[in-house]
């Protein structure tokens, strides 16, 4: 993938760049995602070779950072890829969504995968005691926890199968451990190649070659402006890369809308995940004429390798549209991105950069998530808070834990 | 459907209130979407009635305010009712979209409605191209447009069914005209239910009821302090309310991002639609300890009627969550929803409000649909924009034509 910043950097202190890079490989040693790309997957390989062919459907039951990073990537590849099962999830309390998913579902032929860090989680454990009580077969579902949670033990108690994601690894940013491979790999996706793709960006970050550049101009220059560049928007022209935008919601969003460390104030920055062209019709308006406190990231596919061209028929009345006409549609969206950009350009208000990833696969989704992973941490150093906690969610937690408690 | 503001209004000037009152009923003369809920629709519930029974699909073919508002009250209905035809949208040039579309299309039973208003949508266009050079027959089509328009020209020359908007209502107004009301009803949704829930907000806004009050301040709240507060959420704590998200964000983001009448200043509010209890593992996060610049509206169906129970049953290991034995999701859900509304009005820094529609149907749809209409031109009066047009889509528009000749 190739990342170019369209806005001026000023980001020339060199001392400041080499102290911000240094303690990204600092926290490296204790923050489990940036080693992710180099782990060892045979037992996930092996796991996934073994697995019982009559099933058909593998079923996620987990929420947020369990769920959104294996939806991601099973979206975006499902278009282009013949894949081994289906993958389904269950990531919402909702009568009406656990009843019509169920519907869709031969349960004989499924197999579930509990997915929760803490092993707490009350969306999934309400679901798997829906699920698993009329269906108390533990050979049915795999486990993914911490190891020694409340749900290992549970999992270890009826012999069902666990696996876990190494502790220092958080939710929002587990989807290339176990938590989001082992769904993946069970319905054929290619999660070395993934993984490759990943280490790709961690190599030439870590070796300040092609994307070392970029990344710390954009995260600088992002922190720096948090107070005026208050939303973060992606513009993605292709609809496999819709889910990935809740994705990006959930890690850029939850790891950087904190308390500072050693201040009282609030920061944050809102992340906005927009697929073209349809919401060239819907948000750009916005982007174009109202206040000029969002930053866009074009996200272009270089090759579809989907060959698909207009049929060079005139319609009546409609001759001025005839320019569309044997223009192939990959050529026709990657034209409307561009066309969009140097209308975004000509404002000169917006700050503007480009992702441009190969092509839809395995390795181009690894290395834009590593990507963006990283610029979470990096701009989350910037802004002085924790990129790793989620401490503003609890107290929801604890109410309704209450409100349950009265019933 | 019910409103409650639970932020300190203070829009007591009554000659304001009246006078924003009296702009409105203005603009009802001559905006068209105000009166759609009391539109004859005898003409589509015949078109609907006489269709080809053989026909199981209905294909979409328009974007943005073409497709957004069939969509979310499609996707709102499908899991309760039994649809009577499958609905599909052919919304993005991504070639990778269009052909996994079509694999799952029976083209000939499916029928497929062409709509644009302008006539010369390029995204509309050149995929109706792509389909119809090889199914030239002129009755698997159906136009809606404005009358006169183009592509209202070429159906006629080629003796297409054709339906009009009302010129006088904009794409992003439209889902309760033919454009919304078309693909709907072919469906089998009661759109008489659809459009009287519409009329119910409409009248009790007009004459001064329920609706009035509540909706009154929150305009007025929101265009105030428009400089602090400059992105509006919604959070439904409901599934089915997804894709009403993607229609909010296009209705409120498109009318309101503006350059301001008689001023050189940008203005605008950011929409973000957000899902529960999915996004309390997500954007929460930011809500309760990032900047305080969002307002945040929870929206809850007050029921569900879908009775699933949690099953009263005690995991080892996980006997703390023996609480939500016997609880139904129904009630689960909106409790969650009510805790996190709790944990976030112990912070007092954030504008909220609460919206309870009162069942997954027709009419709390249309309801909603026109409460949020009626909202985004009450706010547009305020800010002092003109909510009806989208002219910075424009540029992006000329640049792509400019280098579609040069290809």
């Amino acid at each position: 993938m190739k990342n170019e910043i369209l806005f001026k950097c000023n980001y020339s202190n060199n001392d400041a760049k080499n102290e911000l890079y240094s303690k990204i490989v600092e926290e490296r040693n204790y923050i489990g995602y940036y080693n992710l790309p180099e782990q060892n997957i045979d037992e996930i390989l092996e796991f996934a070779d073994d697995f019982d062919d009559s099933i058909e459907n593998i079923v996620v039951l987990g929420i947020g950072g369990s769920s959104l990073g294996a939806k991601a990537i099973y979206e975006f590849l499902r278009p282009v890829k013949s894949l081994k099962r289906k993958l389904y999830f269950f990531e919402s309390t909702d009568p009406l969504n656990i009843a019509s998913t169920l519907k869709e579902l031969d349960i004989n032929k499924s197999h579930f995968l509990i997915i929760s860090k803490s092993g707490s989680t009350v969306e999934t454990i309400s679901i798997f005691k829906y699920i698993y009580a009329p269906n108390p077969d533990a050979n049915s579902y795999t486990f993914i926890t911490d190891r020694d949670s409340n749900l290992d033990k549970f999992a270890k108690s009826i012999g069902s199968k666990r696996l876990y994601l190494p502790s220092n690894v958080g939710g929002r940013f587990s989807v290339l451990s176990p938590v989001g491979l082992i769904p993946l790999a069970l319905c054929g996706v290619d999660i070395k190649s993934l993984l490759s793709g990943a280490k790709d960006v961690s190599d030439s970050f870590f070796k300040k070659q092609d994307i070392y550049e970029p990344i710390m101009n954009k995260a600088h220059y992002y922190a720096k402006h948090s107070r005026c560049y208050i939303i973060n928007c992606t513009f993605a022209y292709t609809e496999t890369l819709k889910y990935f935008s809740e994705w990006y919601v959930q890690l850029w969003g939850e790891s950087l809308g904190k308390k500072q460390k050693n201040a009282v104030c609030n920061t944050g920055l809102t992340p906005i995940g927009l697929i073209g062209p349809k919401d060239q019709h819907s948000f750009l308006q916005l982007i174009m004429e109202g206040k000029t406190d969002k930053t866009v990231t074009f996200i272009k596919v270089a090759n579809f390798e989907h060959e698909l061209y207009i049929p060079p028929i005139t319609l009546k009345h409609l001759e001025s549209l005839d320019i569309l006409n044997n223009v192939p549609f990959h050529k026709l969206i990657n034209m409307q991105s561009d066309s969009v950009l140097e209308a975004l350009k000509d404002t000169e208000d917006i700050p503007l950069d480009e992702i441009i990833i190969d092509r839809v696969d395995e390795n181009s989704i690894g290395s834009l998530i590593y990507y963006y992973e990283l610029l979470t941490s990096l701009v989350g150093q910037l802004l002085g808070v924790n990129t790793y906690d989620q401490p503003g969610v609890e107290a929801g937690k604890i109410i309704l834990k209450d409100k349950l408690t009265k019933v």
